[in-house]
């Protein structure tokens, strides 16, 4: 029995659109061994009717993917999984099981991909690298694909650096997010998007944590998506009045995450209470930079794997 | 008399189109001096008809901005200048009058203003801030205009990082080759370019350098005003083969900067030959990342004034 613990993540964190993502603290549990026949996913009674225990499971499709490119066949499969990583809100329930599945049916057949591979064939699958590489190494990751590879650069933030998760009751599919957006877009847009991502970059790596509400600005997403989350300008306003270093949509959201610095706890507490005045009901959390990306868990130790 | 000496500086480089800039190892002076009355501009002889002597000097333009900013009136003043940096080929010889000008009026009325009044009116005369900001602190910066501020990183590149300046003898006015960009771009280009400008400014900052070529890649205006530059495709695959770490469009063009880390010369002799088959004539330099930006001259001596 193979067991995987797999983050979740964010992925644009504003600026940097399809090409930043951050690892977070809450993660989602993967085991699974060969059998002698046949395909058996489990899953906790609380997650029926949410998640596939077929063939269309992502996690299985995963594991298929890397047996299928070296050329393996099991027997039989089994898979339990254990979710704490909600799904379509924009924290990269699906980079996580692509995630997770490739590393998992990698260590179940002593591991004939490396790093490297698995990285690829995990950004290939989900589209592009910003949710699939942190779930793989944790930290920041900064990426693209380049022919064939992915090219990236991964950051360890300054450790005062904490997020405000503040998750909606309603689903957001990303498809829709993704529908909304222009074909085109002025010059002048990319334009502020590119110096904010590279400020937004520099910023994190040299700890200019002073640049960063400027730095998460955003104009190529965020101002289309806002319109699919109720409250969004009042919320943005309570963040930046509550002192946190910029906000941003998580992925294709509803999820919005904000940079924290200090004061952890006041501010989540007082956005508790802001948003408890909402039709919507929010969860509020504090989490960590998940530092290590997926893991290998055995006899209650873990081990990274990716990073 | 107060002598100030400013270096040129490289902009966009690359994907950071209007964002990233480097200061480059070559150098105006600024000698400036108040009179009993009048305004009385020298030049060395070998710039007469290249540099204006009058009101419309862009080094008196700028001092006169200063002076007007902080209320003084200087009775005459005598500028002089020895101009080192080529005018019109994409190397922030404008930037340099700007920065350089600023800085010495400041020290000629002893400092009203700090670093970062001066950093500011330099972005807004020069209308961004990727040329003016290097100048001003040295290294390679990047930066955004917000409400008011320039906000930026200043980053010190890894001492094997020399680059390869090749200026040919047409001038490419900034105008033109600001005409030349469309209004709209399409989201996946400006996508692209998000990407490798934060993947730029990360692997500088961390050293790995094997993602520059990769990195340096633009789709928001080298296409198109590559059509400006004669021999383009031959001269950046000829860069790749020299085993550069990636060409850019210097600022507008038409210079080109290849950034290298080893084989300085050997490299430099090789595009020498290369270039000198073409009809235009191309000067090619190896230079250094000038440091500190601009320096007070006293005494033979340099003191950083903004960094």
């Amino acid at each position: 029995m193979i067991r995987v613990k797999v983050p979740a993540t964010s992925a644009n964190m504003g600026a940097g659109f399809d090409c930043l993502g951050i690892a977070l603290d809450l993660y989602n549990i993967i085991e699974a061994e060969e059998i002698e026949s046949g395909l058996k996913i489990t899953i906790p009674e609380s997650d029926r009717g949410y998640i596939e225990t077929d063939e269309r499971n992502l996690v299985f499709i995963s594991m298929k993917r890397l047996f299928d490119e070296v050329g393996y066949r099991p027997k039989g499969l089994h898979i339990n999984l254990i979710n704490n990583i909600p799904i379509t809100r924009g924290l990269g329930s699906s980079a996580a099981c692509i995630a997770g599945g490739l590393v998992a049916a990698n260590e179940l057949i002593g591991c004939p991909l490396n790093k490297n591979d698995i990285i690829y064939l995990a950004a290939k699958m989900d589209g592009h690298p910003d949710n699939v590489l942190p779930a793989l190494i944790g930290g920041m990751t900064v990426a693209c694909i380049v022919e064939g590879e992915v090219k990236y650069v991964r950051i360890d933030l300054p450790d005062c650096i904490k997020l405000l998760v503040m998750v909606p009751d309603f689903q957001l599919p990303t498809s829709k997010a993704r529908a909304i957006l222009p074909q085109n877009v002025p010059l002048q847009d990319a334009v502020f998007n590119i110096s904010r991502a590279a400020l937004l970059t520099a910023s994190l790596i040299t700890g200019r944590l002073d640049n960063l509400p400027a730095a998460v600005d955003d104009r190529l997403h965020q101002p289309y998506r806002k319109g699919l989350i109720p409250h969004w300008n009042e919320i943005m306003s309570k963040m930046a009045e509550l002192g946190t270093k910029g906000t941003f949509l998580s992925g294709a959201g509803p999820t919005l995450i904000a940079i924290m610095d200090k004061d952890y706890d006041k501010i989540r507490t007082e956005m508790d209470k802001f948003l408890a005045a909402f039709e919507q009901h929010w969860d509020v959390y504090v989490m960590d930079v998940c530092r290590y990306g997926v893991e290998l868990l055995a006899q209650g130790k873990g081990e990274i794997v990716c990073r």
